[in-house]
């Protein structure tokens, strides 16, 4: 079936004025900031003007671990929240503000897809109210003033050698991920070797994401460690001075983006914090104030439910005190098919003939991945719904395997065909989301923050990730003993590994076992509030591809974006 | 006399409805878009709807030749806007936008000042609607691009060691000024020698600002030279395909801003390009609205007469078409005193104390630099008006000086009290400016396009720099036959040099004569639409100082912005 681009959804998509959207959360015209014609700021004020109304149900969209292509998150989390419209709750949708440097590489637009989008796609695509932004300003702004600082004399004994804020930039490119600074003359500061990450993967935007108010967030960027001294001991953006400018910067960017999907349904843009580093899950200031303003309020969390799942309830939650009340995991027939280990699914190549021609028993073969990824939400004490997302290519055979399997598991499940059905096609998903959310939450966290730094990896590793045992590089053991001795041992772990697999291997798919996981190296965002052991390569600068897609984006005779998808 | 700060002062205005402002321009509603409570941008479509009102008067407002501590050009653009309208003149101001990087550096922020500032100071100051950030985008994307042709088997065959386009970011970093960037792996580039410049710097910022339409952005984005093949043929961003994506990113950021002044003046702050290397005007676009929705419109160039409003005659009006009908000429008595030779301003210091003392005898001593400036205005056929801009440490006998030099030198002359007296304080300067505006506008630019660019450079040294004569070194003789080979001859010149002495030399005061202006290198941007001789040292990426503004910048216990002045 051929649908529109999302493009020419977007711009046919009739689209109400803000204030009628906010009014639907209980947020007055006086909460609201327009930026444009069709994006609104949301005034901090709203926590508390909504602080006496009831909590909505928490719902929270992941999925089995996904192919390279990603199984339709976004548009599963944006079309269950048109069709909980639809059945007349009042429903509303968080998720994060996409990074321009995917835009122009590989991607294209990133705001839900088909008639499950989030409009207008231009908007949030580009610019959208200048968050990304401001998160750059103020990350570049700390560098420059450990520079400075180092340049001025270096009251605090920073050691050059451990310098570990880096740079960023909003941007695809591969030259910036290693670079040498601070050449030229005396004037023109230390050599330091560094480089620069996108900015998605900047801890500001870690902390945006985390912070539960704007004193919150001060507070946050205050304790952000950019290195150490001789000693080993921590310094802090407060040490340097630099934390409330820092904040001044960061003021705008803390309000949470109003938006509104192609059917109306409010939604809040807010954060974008790179899932393989950080916790990759939208802001928790949006959450606060839409779980008062909804009924039902769908959030999607990174990758599968081993990563933002697992980080949406031990990091977001354990930080908001908010409390989930159902999980969607979105599951697709090719990615269980890509799970019996008989494919390849290879990013921007066509799915292979094989794969999508009727086989059931290869979705069968696939299976263990999903009844992991249920047991994974189960072990938190919320409940599974399993959303498959229908692809055309799909036969009904397979579905009822994946009805079956996850039936079995324990879990609720309904097809969901909300890409070219809109709300509509997700209504199953909906009614089952609602009676799921029914049941009496035992949302529990995977571990205290009293447990040490290692049972914490290894409670997520053997319990979630279904590792035999982790194990540390020297140097990881020895951060690990470092970050305790400083008194960051208390703080939740957010593990760097592949989304693409249940382990640290991209190439083990399925249900893996016996493995162990490598941590090679641990890092603290301690502004944000984790510890991040990385567990393989980590990217945390894209390159652009041999055809970017900036190349095919231009304006039309009438000034009309052409080309964002 | 002590008056409250600008934070306060800009705190205590109050602001009108921004529908209220732009009406008095013949602006409807329908052609704003709100960002945030009190800025908008206004939509392009205004020059169309506009196109039937007749052009207001259109005024620059320039200075003698500064000392390092500025002399107020600002706040007298403002003070005149508001002193019209208490004239009951339907007045409009345009000023550039601050850039981020001075403000947490030395200067907190630079919105007029006193009773003559552009509020709210914490937006213009702050991000304004992310027209930097779009820039810095745009030019960071290109960069990308360039880096990735030449990793993806450069087909355009451009010459690694000819690459000219850098990075930018806004931000004080001289650890940034010189980099080598592509350093790690196979992966990760391909090593360049290269840096970063202040976003004003950036060829992108000047594109903006003399940009005459969205298509006119289009093409100048397209012709923005990258860097040269082996055979010495310029490779520019239409040759990479980037030019659609920059446009694209840069679509907003091509809307003027609205704001108003302490007093209600409507003010278009719009563009912010860096006067050392690029023209220093704010604006095109902003100026053909604003002239036909005023009947008087202020706008500023910056530094002194020989670098600003030059450049504003013989580039920005060259661009616009747009005909000036009088040019404001900022004075002080210290400025004037200086360029006595007898005392020495240095920037972050107090004034030297005999400075601060009587002697009309200084003032006459300095005089020259004024009477070369008025020249520099009458040269353009302008009518020249000197507003002295009065200090509280000022004496009537200096200001006598000034007005005898002044009308000597057959230009009209005021006194100018903005500062505390807003529009009040400067009626006598608007009374001034409106007689001189009524005077037929002889306007002329100094050099034809057709002439070429030694005799556009050498037109400029001489005429107005007062220079004997220009000296090349070899290789800026080379580019400029190579410029004129690939057909930029044709570009007006804009010459980078200090703006602290008419002349390449900043200890030189008064009107210097006898010397020869060195042109050390030249550069070109094409895309912008200029070719710029370099002459003495030109920074490009300031750093920050021993303590930065950003230390003193906080939030309070309410949330609001403190420290900023």
């Amino acid at each position: 079936m051929s649908i529109p681009s999302d493009l020419e959804i977007s711009r046919a998509a009739t689209m109400r004025p803000l204030d009628e959207i906010a009014a639907s959360l209980g947020l007055g015209p006086h909460l609201l900031e327009n930026y444009g014609r069709n994006v609104a700021k949301i005034s901090l004020d709203a926590v508390g003007e909504l602080a006496t109304r009831p909590r909505g149900k928490y719902i929270v969209v992941s999925a089995i671990t996904p192919t390279p292509l990603g199984e339709g998150k976004t548009t599963t989390t944006v079309g269950l929240g048109q069709a909980l419209r639809q059945l007349g709750r009042n429903a509303a949708v968080t998720i994060r503000q996409p990074s321009m440097g995917p835009t122009f590489g590989i991607k294209g637009g990133a705001a839900g897809g088909g008639y499950s989008q989030v409009v207008p796609m231009e908007a949030i695509n580009l610019h959208l109210t200048g968050d990304m932004h401001a998160v750059t300003a103020a990350h570049n702004l700390l560098a420059a003033m450990v520079g400075n600082h180092l340049h001025k004399g270096n009251r605090l004994g920073l050691d050059p050698h451990r310098i570990t804020w880096r740079r960023v930039l909003d941007v695809n490119d591969r030259e910036l991920r290693s670079v040498v600074t601070g050449l030229g003359g005396r004037a023109d500061g230390t050599p330091q070797q560094t480089g620069f990450d996108i900015t998605a993967a900047s801890e500001v935007m870690a902390v945006l994401a985390l912070a539960t108010s704007l004193r919150d967030m001060r507070m946050r960027l205050g304790r952000i460690v950019v290195g150490y001294t001789q000693d080993g001991l921590p310094v802090s953006a407060e040490d340097l001075g630099a934390a409330g400018a820092m904040t001044v910067l960061m003021r705008e960017a803390i309000k949470p983006n109003l938006m509104q999907t192609v059917e109306n349904t409010p939604v809040l843009v807010h954060a974008g914090p790179f899932g393989n580093i950080a916790h990759g899950n939208s802001s928790i200031m949006a959450d606060l104030i839409a779980t008062r303003g909804a009924d039902y309020m769908v959030t999607e969390a990174g990758f599968g439910a081993d990563m933002g799942a697992e980080r949406f309830f031990n990091i977001k939650c354990r930080n908001s005190g908010l409390v989930p009340d159902a999980a969607v995991l979105v599951a697709t027939v090719r990615a269980l098919k890509a799970h019996s280990g008989r494919f390849r699914v290879v990013a921007g190549r066509d799915l292979p003939e094989e794969l999508l021609t009727e086989n059931p028993d290869d979705v069968l073969a696939g299976a263990a991945n999903l009844r992991k990824q249920i047991d994974n939400i189960r072990l938190h004490g919320v409940s599974p719904v399993v959303a498959i997302n229908v692809f055309p290519t799909d036969h009904p055979s397979e579905h009822d395997v994946i009805r079956a399997v996850a039936e079995e598991a324990g879990a609720r499940v309904a097809t969901s065909q909300h890409f070219t059905g809109g709300g509509k096609g997700a209504l199953e998903l909906a009614e089952a989301v609602i009676e799921a959310a029914e049941e009496p939450s035992r949302f529990r966290l995977l571990y205290p923050d009293s447990a040490d730094l290692r049972t914490k990896i290894e409670t997520i590793a053997t319990r979630v990730y279904g590792a035999a045992g982790v194990s540390y590089e020297r140097s990881a053991a020895r951060a690990i003993e470092d970050y305790e001795a400083n008194g960051f041992g208390r703080l939740p772990v957010c593990i760097a590994k592949t989304h693409l697999s249940l382990s640290a291997d991209p190439s083990l798919v399925g249900a893996p076992t016996g493995w162990t996981l490598p941590v090679r190296e641990v890092r603290a965002s301690v502004g944000a509030g984790f510890v991040y052991p990385i567990c393989g390569d980590m990217r945390t600068m894209p390159g652009l591809g041999s055809h970017p897609a900036a190349e095919r984006i231009d304006i039309d005779e009438h000034g009309e974006v052409t080309g964002l998808n």
